[in-house]
């Protein structure tokens, strides 16, 4: 890579740093212990997430993980099973936290690009059986980042929701780029949120904040019982407001343009089209993730992923001959241009 | 169901009752202090197990939960995962246990009737990525309960070895009804057991023992880390030796006359394949197990299994329109034709 | 040890082998296959001990270690704390299986030969707080093993229930030698288990029957989940009647000659009095467990246990320099001289 | 509380908020994604901490409690035990987590002001047994929370440590307050940390960061080990040297300020002592935080801090008739005198 070189770095919308403007926010925080529950920035962002998700309180907490964890511990027992589509963050990116921490037994089913309709759901509920284990939880992610960006239409998760009220089973959504489901169809978040009884959503991804998530529910007890298993996994931080100052700037200034990601990542895409080493699917770049294939290419994944940082580009190998590139607002439409001349000079 | 009748049970293979002989030979047991390792019955099994199965030693527990989950535990550490069949017995009847007792995932594949092949074990095998959860065991099934009974091919087990060997990953074998694969292939128990690093077998299942299983292994350390959790786990029995009697009675004279349960299976099958409202495929009863299918039935698969029992037999629905039916030690050829004749009567 | 000489096992009240008639009615059991709740025999044993201890439903498990955590685990929620006296069987001899199976912190009180009053129970129990701990769960042990078989005044029982019902906390009793507390007082067993929300009692220690323990409650949802529990422990066994039998027969036959072994106690304890090397309390030999200290001996207490074992006598070392005995049915009291005689000489 | 009053904080050193110089060094700190190892910030202070305590390597995680809790994770088993003096933080404050993550039984041993004897650990560490738990880990906390601020001598911690290499257990010093014992004995910080394999440092007690504590070892396997389990717990954040910034301001600027704190705790107890109401020794007040006793007031533990709050002092009540004040970096000198004063008015 060549000395000065910017990279541009298509690895994931985790990789953003703090504007100018969101470290001022940050500077300027009010805090306090929010231990103690007197963090006043804290607590602004916690009620601006669970208005925005129509929600009755939510939770600051340090990453997507813990949110996600939180909801699963509060809504089962261990030796349950929680049913949960097999590329899912919680299955594949969570050190198996679901049964290491909640001893909880995950229940995958393989979807379609990340989505399961709610017939697949109903089948994969256990029988109500003193010898079979218990499903008490359903999970959905929206977008769905293994399965490439993928927007969950509101029609299936009403359908998938109607079988979890007829079966009495509770949900939570793993909204972690929730906003890009928001974005991409105009809906608000809260007419997704509505049809679960727990929602994540993170900070820290398009939205642009160096760290934070944030678990949400109607249900004040369940959020007391989240609060106190934060503390127990090491979740509770002192003047947190700090973050949450990133947050609320995040959410006020960073909605709006994740279209412009989602711009740029169809624009990459129809790019990437042209190229003949490539393959994939434009009409399958539903937000800021873009996933395509390099079948039978002399380099091995990891040497085409080094070949391309060493022109620039940085993007991830995500099994087989499949890669991801994840578009966010430290990547310019020029960068984008710049990247998709990088790919078409080494896969030449 | 008519007074004085005599229920012919398909329910399972575990229903057995004990024979006079068996129990003659329990009642005779020379016992002792099994957690001090000194009931000199128990010790004869366990060495007994071991040399059937080719392995140093062998760990007396009540259950084939118990050896099954045992072995989970000392293969694994919390966080890691597991891969089984997605109809396997320590997925679905074990309570979650891996994941409550063990902390593990399970990632399930969903295999024909029950095998899956070495492509399918080798995709699911994680990547080495500090950011996914690691592959620490592989568990298969022989024969495989929820598959109806199926045989694992021992070519298929020894490509399966083949793979796990160059990922470093070591092998399970939940053997409950190994000796049905046993006594319909003819090959040794040991040339099965030979590929994975841990057996376990089920003495309570068509052998007719009242409870208990064993774990075995080549690895004395392991035994002994299995003893240790054997205890935390409420397993560790006094004069266990009384069970122990009726195991290797069962091991003496129950081994060879699985063939009758065999035989009578098929019987069954050949019989049920004539009745229009079944649908059966005949080929796959490999062993004592029998799955069919009552599509579109009038009455309700528990109303079905409960007509049966006012007919005087009893089976189990399985999900769906499927039922199983299962011949052991209990059932003789008479009663497995009265059984056919009820089944053509119930279903006419 | 001289060839052919029997050894007098004082190790503990568990090694008692069954007795020819315990085994013919283990012979005789009716049977069924108890994981469908179908052994009559385990069912009418679960009968009577719940009719014993005065409550309305009783779980048969392989061992008191398995009692006890069911109990736990049924009471409890990861996280939380279980108070228990320092010596208390669940602390120091069930393998942390409260952290590792129930996740719960165990908060031991150093007690009087392990009996802990009221007051210290009260100050044991954690502020409501949320930052500190949840107290869930009392646990007594009555006769307390690790004390020295020590009866639990009922006085003190009342007293500490009192607290308990006052702070909302359950209490657990291990019950495993519960019956040699019953025959000491003379009080029923009832008038023990009434003050708790669960009580274990163990078949195999005095009572003399190979295997088996039961958990009892009023609450006939808890013993559901407690069976569920038992499965995932693998404790779930089929034709458990074989040793269920053997239960029923130690409860009619094997109770009052509790006062056998508590007579050969203090037979013994009185012997050890006069031995100069000796340091016994016999006033606080109350049932059928003897401890007593030889302090300063040229031997290690590894190496005392090995010389009186030379010489036919099997005892503990239990930490320190101090030692435990146990009479049981297969001591007789021609055997309790003979090993005082034992112990004359080889501490001579 | 008048309207407009300055509250003096004197609940904990946790509730200090970043100065203006701290949070422009948060606001220009160089980040990158601590999830791939990028985060320069972070990586700077964690190399900084780790040579400040002589070891090879630190893990930044957000909360002291995740970092003991690592620590016990990467040194334990699940069921065996660790030894922690009974009103340790782990014990007390972290949720049972010790029991909930790492299933592991804390022996608890009663310390003088929080400080235990080398005499007392030896005799905690469970005999070499297959019947009894294991000790796995031996925690020491300095300064002493529980304890009053206690200070470990060196000297016994020398002595404990040479039971630990003796009996071959690892130890972990949760050294959350470390440098207020490194200030009050002008020790350096290695000299306490060479006596345990992992050492816990927290940034957001007195050394007024907003959040962020560090895990320190010579074992690079074991923090690789801790990082995966940090991801597990939900502890890795992307964007974090905006807040390890804050950690490398406060080990620059606010080390040596301690003294202060000290010293206006010590003025503080001196003023308390001539309160006839209050029972305080103030040669026990090591470092910035006082204990002291309030025996037969008028008013409820609860009341009287309230009380105090309507004053304009907080502080809190820790069980019994004791309570606990903290100096940290928001309580000037004057804010002391002021205190004192109130105490007199109220306690009057």
């Amino acid at each position: 890579m060549h000395s000065g070189m910017t990279l541009i770095d298509l690895r994931s919308d985790t990789v953003t740093k703090p504007t100018t403007a969101m470290r001022k926010a940050m500077a300027q925080a009010d805090v306090g212990d929010d231990v103690y529950g007197e963090d006043p920035t804290v607590n602004k962002l916690q009620d601006a997430v669970a208005a925005l998700l129509g929600k009755k309180a939510a939770l600051f907490v340090p990453s997507g993980t813990m949110a996600n964890q939180l909801a699963i511990r509060v809504h089962t027992q261990p030796g349950q099973e929680v049913i949960a589509e097999s590329k899912a963050h919680i299955v594949r990116y969570e050190q198996g936290a679901a049964a290491a921490l909640s001893g909880v037994q995950l229940h995958c089913i393989p979807g379609d690009r990340g989505l399961v309709g709610a017939d697949l759901v109903e089948a994969a509920i256990r029988p109500s059986d003193p010898h079979t284990v218990r499903t008490a939880l359903i999970c959905l992610e929206n977008t769905h980042n293994g399965g490439g960006g993928t927007i969950y239409p509101l029609s299936t998760i009403e359908r998938i929701r109607a079988v979890a009220v007829d079966r009495r089973i509770p949900m939570h959504l793993d909204g972690a780029r929730l906003f890009n489901a928001v974005t991409a169809t105009t809906l608000p978040a809260a007419s997704y949120a509505q049809h679960f009884e727990t929602v994540s959503l993170c900070l820290s991804k398009g939205l642009g904040a160096p760290a934070g998530s944030l678990l949400a529910s109607n249900d004040l007890a369940l959020i007391e019982r989240a609060r106190r298993f934060r503390r127990m996994y090491g979740g509770a931080m002192r003047q947190a407001g700090v973050l949450a100052a990133a947050g609320l700037y995040a959410l006020e200034h960073h909605v709006a343009r994740l279209k412009t990601d989602h711009d740029n990542a169809k624009r990459l895409a129809r790019r990437l089209q042209h190229i003949p080493a490539i393959t994939i699917s434009p009409q399958h770049v539903e937000t800021n993730i873009i996933v395509f294939d390099v079948p039978g290419h002399r380099l091995a994944p990891a040497a085409l992923v080094a070949a391309l940082k060493q022109e620039g580009v940085l993007i991830n190998a995500v099994g087989g001959t499949s890669f991801r590139a994840v578009t966010h607002l430290d990547v310019s439409t020029e960068a984008i241009d710049q990247a998709a001349d990088v790919f078409a000079r080494v896969l030449r």
